[in-house]
């Protein structure tokens, strides 16, 4: 299994937690700035403009605005962003299905005693 | 589609581009550290540690010191690594298959020609 390094990029870019929220925020209808700032729970003003800038760039998403007073700035899933709703269901289900097992491992892992030794 | 904060964060580092290298990598043996970093093209010394050792605390990997001199220190998958093959696997296949379409959006993004307006 192998892929170049630009697509390696976008699997990053994707796969980064914020990415995956906003694409599931979308899912079902457009929002603006401000509701998406409210659903994703803990992102900074900056995080969510970077990521959404990013996943428009990748064509992922579609930001519109509405030359009204003030100005409404709508975001939406493209035919392409909407692809990937099924990726990323994939990535959330298994996570969930598994999330106890690596909960065990991360207190196991944590609980260790003995000092990690030096790489290599 | 909802997850909780913690089950994000494990997608979040699933998701990571090294971290799919790394799993990829595993895929059909066991590595030594310098064997992965030979093979993952780009990756630093310490990013490479730093994702091998956040993959063996969500239990996805193992760590198997080998008390020889000089120490030898192998990398596999373990179970519940394994599981996760077919959704890096998945998101690795999206990519390759719309990556032209990424490509032209990333293009178009980039020759705009007006300033983006400030965000709200």
């Amino acid at each position: 299994m192998t892929t170049n390094c630009k697509a390696r990029e976008v699997v990053g870019r994707i796969g980064s937690k914020w990415a995956i929220y906003v694409i599931s925020s979308l899912d079902e209808h457009t929002m603006r700035f401000g509701d998406l700032k409210k659903t994703i729970d803990g992102i900074s003003q900056r995080m969510l403009t970077v990521t959404l800038r990013s996943l428009e760039r990748d064509g992922l998403i579609r930001r519109t605005v509405y030359p009204v007073v003030p100005p409404r700035v709508e975001y939406a899933l493209t035919p392409l962003g909407r692809t990937l709703l099924e990726v990323v269901s994939t990535m959330v289900h298994w996570t969930d299905e598994h999330m106890a097992e690596i909960g065990a491992a991360q207190s196991a892992y944590d609980s260790r005693p003995e000092p990690e030794p030096i790489e290599q």
